[in-house]
């Protein structure tokens, strides 16, 4: 257990296949062989939803669903709610003093979201200044190890900024810098063959969807534009059932005979959706059935979260403590 | 006790005369009237101090020590330590999302603080949003009267925006609004005549000050510097001398008296000086004596301000959880 990773989801909808591919997967397998918190940030969730809250406090369960049924394990990840962690607030507080507002205007990651949120001039001050929240979460849990795909590099440099900033103020090692782990797959596009899958965006297949679902949502995916009649060569580059083929079917023989079958021409795009379908529908009806299960126990879920929370606590609230001491501020904790 | 009042200080170093006139005297009035609450605002103080936090730290004892000196009397009204109450951090961080940045760069009072700090581009991100934190302290005590500078009356009407979204958010009255209480005495000017007395700018007069720093401050003080010769008829207006009798000679009388004599010619300044130091000492010893009473036991400090800020832990912990309930974020608090 020499790593220690700190991960985690912003409650703003139910995970998604997006989701699947990029992380989950990747933190069911690392339970195993490091020390991984997930944090449900609802209160970054809270940075551009202010004014409708209830898109934030309506997905904590579901967030918690999700992550259980695809085996994400209480028993060996700690999973737990930000909003119950005053903490990590702390801790932001604390960083606030040291990262300048110049710095926070000129994050490249913050600064696309900002242009993709249309804000206008109402920028949100808690939005502006998520990534030094995001240094408090990743600090506070002394995590060494932070997944997140290339364009939340920027994210990882201010907090190791805010590391050193600290242990200077403090003159010793009160906190430890990280290293991002990229994703080694690439990320899935939406349905519609857009670079980003999202709820909001409306070209998602969520986790819980169901069959008829899943059916309609292939349906609708875009393959070749060109490809107009069967008999022509369709093209693979770009082709969005393609690639969903190669991050879901498990016949990887299989999907490059089809490959070469629809680019010499003569593969109908049906068939080629009519296989998706069944990858996706033979792999999210056990989730499903689990998410399910899960949900109709909500007394259950807080339960799991409670406990995670509490962990959680005691390891945010001594990180706390040390840099209050840092700065000579650690009266009463 | 019908009106709630909050009030505090900065910990950036002793208090002085401008304190005990603009507002010393009014908190030590105010506590038989009122329910009264002064924050230590330590945190606040590392707004501009992140990178020299001593300054705030050694200064903690200090400040109380003075508030214990002229007569605040911690059993009537709570002291407490912001440090120490992180229900603070976290009503700061859910109001940030409900203030723009915008809203937050138009403040006027932070406008000028960032000019006269010679920030330049460096303006840390806990400054600028200084006032939400503010907002947090003002409305997490539910205090509807806060005494303030008519320069701070901007920090008031961004508290009350505040509430005003976060009750519409909850749809009920969870915060109440606050009103200014202004200063009836005018700002004491520094000795060297400049608006305003500062330690910073060094022309203040400690409440801590011995009788021999309290002359040579005295004899620094501007008076009328048209008054070259004593025969000849010196200003009153203006003049700081005057000002300082105003406000610290018991003689009335007397003082108006002296201010014809001055205006007629044949009154020296330095006589002026001579009864202004005596008013300054007979004002300051038995403040300077108790002072340091109390700061030769910083374990009997801490245990008061121990005591008041336990008792405001549990009213600023009501109000954080009422404020998540209201962002539907009340799981574990």
């Amino acid at each position: 257990m020499s790593q220690k990773i700190l991960t985690g989801d912003r409650p703003t909808g139910s995970l998604h296949l997006g989701h699947y591919v990029g992380s989950l997967t990747q933190r069911v397998a690392l339970q195993d062989t490091s020390s991984q918190t997930i944090l449900i940030a609802d209160m970054q969730g809270l940075t551009d939803n202010g004014h409708t809250p209830a898109k934030v406090s309506g997905n904590i369960l579901n967030v918690l669903a999700d992550y259980l049924a695809v085996g994400i394990d209480p028993e060996r990840t700690v999973i737990c709610l930000q909003s119950g962690l005053p903490a990590l607030a702390e801790l932001t507080m604390y960083y606030a003093n040291l990262v300048t507002v110049s710095r926070l205007q000129r994050n490249p990651t913050v600064k696309a979201e900002i242009a993709g949120k249309q804000f206008g001039a109402s920028i949100p001050a808690g939005f502006l200044s998520y990534p030094i929240s995001q240094a408090a979460d990743i600090t506070a849990f002394r995590a060494d190890l932070v997944p997140v795909g290339d364009d939340q590099l920027p994210m990882i440099e201010l907090t190791n900024e805010v590391v050193r900033k600290v242990n200077q103020v403090a003159g010793s090692e009160v906190l430890v810098e990280c290293r991002p782990l990229l994703s080694k797959v690439s990320r899935l596009p939406g349905v519609d063959g857009k670079a980003k899958m999202s709820k909001s965006l409306g070209n998602a297949i969520t986790l819980g969807s169901d069959d008829a679902e899943i059916e309609r949502a292939v349906k609708k995916m875009y393959t070749d534009p060109n490809h107009l009649r069967i008999e022509d060569p369709g093209s693979v580059e770009g082709n969005v059932v393609f690639t969903y083929l190669d991050a879901f079917c498990p016949d990887e023989a299989l999907v490059t005979r089809l490959k070469e079958d629809y680019q010499r021409g003569g593969l109908a795009d049906s068939k080629l959706k009519c296989l998706l379908t069944e990858c996706l529908q033979g792999l999210l009806a056990p989730i499903r059935t689990r998410r399910a299960r899960f949900l109709s126990d909500p007394a259950g879920l807080m339960a799991i979260l409670r406990t995670g929370t509490e962990k959680a606590r005691a390891e945010t609230e001594e990180t706390a403590r040390k840099v209050k001491a840092a700065f000579g501020l650690d009266f009463f904790s």
